[in-house]
């Protein structure tokens, strides 16, 4: 999607050859034209399959995945990070380590709102280690439902989380794959 | 906006004839068609305003006013409700306390995403007792920036916000106004 990689090498921020900053179109300041554009890729490589709902988490994954919804006419839900103040039936949790914050989170949906005959897409900003992607897959599974794919916005392919989701079974599309960061620029796969 | 209000009726669930919950439709599963309805609204709303940035909070904020921003053309910027781990003179800052969870919040935005000649939307989804739309509008002040407007989804009215805003000189704009719970029904104004 060269639309977003070349608003990567314009506005994005990188910082000591590792961390991609994406705050002013995607992150705190959102840019809602890219935004559909981004649905609308999701929209064709997702093309045929049978997709009536779709997961994200808050709070960075909600404006693609709505905008992805609208296209589809499918509803979003997005998984809460907060952890429930008392344990409750019904929820689905899992626990999402966050390398970049060095802790343990625990994402929740209402368990009304999965159920075992969904096909759903789960959709995210950033894919690094997989652990969200995997944490909303491990919530899906617990309501019996189908993971129909993980549409990614940009990848971080020299970490691991897009191989281990794709050597768990999980077709994984994502829009922009950075290779590596050099002198300041990312080089895309 | 009669689709919303029938929405309202029929999927909110209305505990002790005083909390509403919309988690189907708009806090936590969102329906993008209904979100980009609400957005039309907006915009017809504020029809002749020379809105340039729409300010809104995460998470339930977000698909509306994206929504309304690709209908504007115009980038959403989304308040983060996480202190910052280190003080810092890049953010804007406002305390938001919370009658519901009572606690307070700190509520802050990148300084870089707002400039003294912009002209604010600031979009929410509840309206109660104003504290979220009010940290909001302090932002915008701090920048020296012009608050256009309050587009609220749903106003309690019989709680005190939006005449506290009103009384502030803001403009507010509720799509949905409810005088009351009655019967585990809403009454709207």
């Amino acid at each position: 999607m060269d639309l977003l990689k070349r608003r990567i090498q314009t506005d994005g921020l990188i910082l000591d050859n590792s961390l991609l900053k994406v705050d002013s179109f995607l992150n705190q300041q959102i840019d809602p034209e890219l935004m559909m554009k981004i649905g609308e890729e999701f929209v064709r490589r997702f093309e045929g399959e049978a997709i009536n709902k779709i997961l994200t988490i808050e709070s960075s994954g909600i404006a693609i995945s709505v905008m992805t919804g609208l296209l589809l006419k499918v509803p979003v839900i997005f998984a809460r990070k907060k952890k429930p103040k008392v344990a409750s039936d019904d929820v689905y949790t899992a626990k999402v380590y966050s390398y970049t914050k060095q802790e343990s989170n625990t994402i929740m949906v209402s368990k009304q709102f999965l159920q075992k005959d969904d096909n759903v897409l789960i959709i995210d900003d950033f894919l690094a280690n997989g652990e969200a992607a995997a944490g909303l897959a491990n919530i899906v599974r617990q309501a019996g439902a189908n993971v129909v794919g993980i549409g990614i916005v940009i990848e971080k392919s020299f970490q691991p989380g897009a191989q281990k989701l794709t050597d768990a079974g999980y077709r994984v599309e994502s829009l922009a794959r950075i290779k590596s960061f050099t002198n300041g620029q990312a080089d895309f796969l």
